[in-house]
């Protein structure tokens, strides 16, 4: 049986969602959940709710990390010892191999920090990157990094090339994935220092490389693993997010202060609406994981409700089951021999 | 009067769109318009107007960059002296003297590289800038620099800062206009090697800086101008266009398939979706100028329709009437001395 720990203290309303969808995945998929974070918040959660004959279990975890914990101080509880906090106990229990993976919907920073000290690096990676899933107009897109390596080299690019592609096939079941490189332009010659320095090795990578790639592409459906540095990635990801949010306010406020009839308009196609948050909100996609550490850990969007923590924990399963951690480490060996 | 000359050969349905724009520009802001490009299909488009009391003149230019002009061979349409090219001819005559401004709806990296070799940089400036206004929730902001220099220095970035604050002071009238450098974080110390050598360099430069920003401040309207390298400004741009048409055509979608009920709704919300079109149309905010070059250049989207060519060519009188040039002139003179 699959073991899955969920951090319950993760989402912007912990732990109601994150207790509530991880019990919702015990029931759905059958995979034992460990639930960390303040036993007696999460408890208070569990007892209202119908857990019988499910694989669940809890274990105390009295701090927890916020958008708050930053610099140093954030590396000091990512990485002490003897630390508390509900990223810092659930990652342990899969660095000690009392589970298979870490599920979390709080500050991917700390996340990322937490795991990639406690966890380590796969032998011969850089830069561990971080790999949400993207929508895109014909079903999605991996696309990495997008935060945890503001400045990257062409090699670490490579890495996210390799890693990103392994893993769209062995958990999105996509055969021979298409990998682009985000660039100012499709034509070759375009791009900034870093992407011209590493196009060529991911055309000699036997990746199956389409080339430079552009907003459109993406979220075109193009490519299904755009790889990029974390800077750019972040910006684009943002800028993305809030392009989103702005229409669909924009719509709404039209709608609000239209006359009559657009207002029963607005009414009649609110459902059809609903769709599109689908488009604007990361968490229906499942989870960003962390690639190139030593384990498996996936962070989910701190708005998560407990479909979308359910959704994550399956997406954690099947990364599990495809055993995507042994084949990345394959991978990256196969990479150093060339 | 202030004299604008309008490539006829910009816009992806020319010349109609452009001539069409051009000739309302002459009528509803008294600008003198000189119209260049093919003089036989301008005057067709002429011919089945009323232009009647209005300074319009046509200027040939029987050849025309187009989006296939790339490489070499454009920089050598763009430099040669005896260039016929539409934007060549138009960009002499600003160059000459005999306009204030040139207005063209043809391809960007086309009208910078002509710009760029026919009337030189002012004086100090390393690297002058593509500069669009971005549409935000609560007005706009001048994004720059979004594709021309994809590798720029921390002194590149200050330049673009110096330059879009002016831009928007003198041509949006935004007083002491807030900047913002583009960064993958808000707080100090966020950002690439290249944002975290700019920032001190843009706190001490004078400038109402504002701080590091994401695209949800930029498009939240936080600041008025936004700094960043041509690599990731193209990035953030394209990533937005891109983002804005999927929400766009899977409302159309949802709405097309939807039962009776929502279709109706869709028919009534219609004219209210309309609005939005507008964030989704960089040209519908005029155009984006170069900045840095010596004499005013501004570029319009492609898809432009007359009402968009219109709107640039009032960007243009605005820039000439404010005396952008010399303003940029002297204020980068006076960082220099700094």
């Amino acid at each position: 049986m699959t073991r899955i720990v969920v951090d319950a203290m993760g989402s912007d309303n912990y732990p109601t969602p994150d207790v509530e969808g991880a019990i919702m995945a015990a029931r759905e998929f059958g995979v034992e959940i460990i639930l960390v974070g303040d036993e007696s918040k999460i408890k208070s959660v569990l007892a209202g709710q119908n857990t019988q004959g499910l694989q669940i279990r809890t274990v105390n975890a009295p701090e927890m990390l916020t958008m708050e914990d930053k610099g140093e101080q954030l590396a000091f509880k990512a990485r002490h010892r003897d630390s508390q906090n509900s990223m810092a106990v659930g990652i342990d229990l899969v660095k000690k191999g009392e589970a298979d993976a870490f599920v979390t919907m709080g500050n991917t920073g700390a996340a990322w920090l937490t795991a990639l000290f406690r966890l380590g690096r796969i032998r011969g990676v850089d830069k561990p990157a971080i790999a949400p899933i993207f929508p895109t107009a014909s079903g999605s897109c991996v696309v990495l990094d997008i935060g945890a390596n503001p400045d990257c080299e062409p090699n670490n690019l490579l890495q996210f090339g390799i890693m990103g592609s392994l893993y769209a096939e062995k958990v999105l079941g996509i055969k021979n994935p298409k990998v682009g490189l985000i660039s100012n332009g499709e034509e070759e010659g375009k791009g900034n220092e870093l992407v011209r320095a590493t196009l060529p090795l991911l055309k000699n990578s036997g990746l199956n490389f389409y080339g430079n790639v552009e907003g459109k592409e993406v979220i075109g459906g193009k490519v299904d693993v755009a790889v990029t540095d974390g800077f750019t990635g972040n910006v684009m990801l943002k800028s993305s997010e809030a392009v989103g949010k702005l229409i669909v306010d924009n719509i709404r406020e039209t709608i609000k202060n239209g006359n009559i009839l657009t207002k029963i308009g607005g009414l009649l196609v609110k459902p059809a609406l609903g769709s599109i948050r689908k488009l604007l909100d990361p968490s229906e996609q499942g989870a960003a994981i962390l690639l190139g550490v030593n384990g498996l850990v996936l962070i989910g969007h701190g708005r998560s409700d407990a479909v979308a923590v359910k959704s994550a924990v399956r997406v954690a399963e099947n990364a599990v089951k495809a055993n995507v951690l042994d084949a990345m480490r394959n991978a990256i060996e196969k990479s150093l021999k060339k």
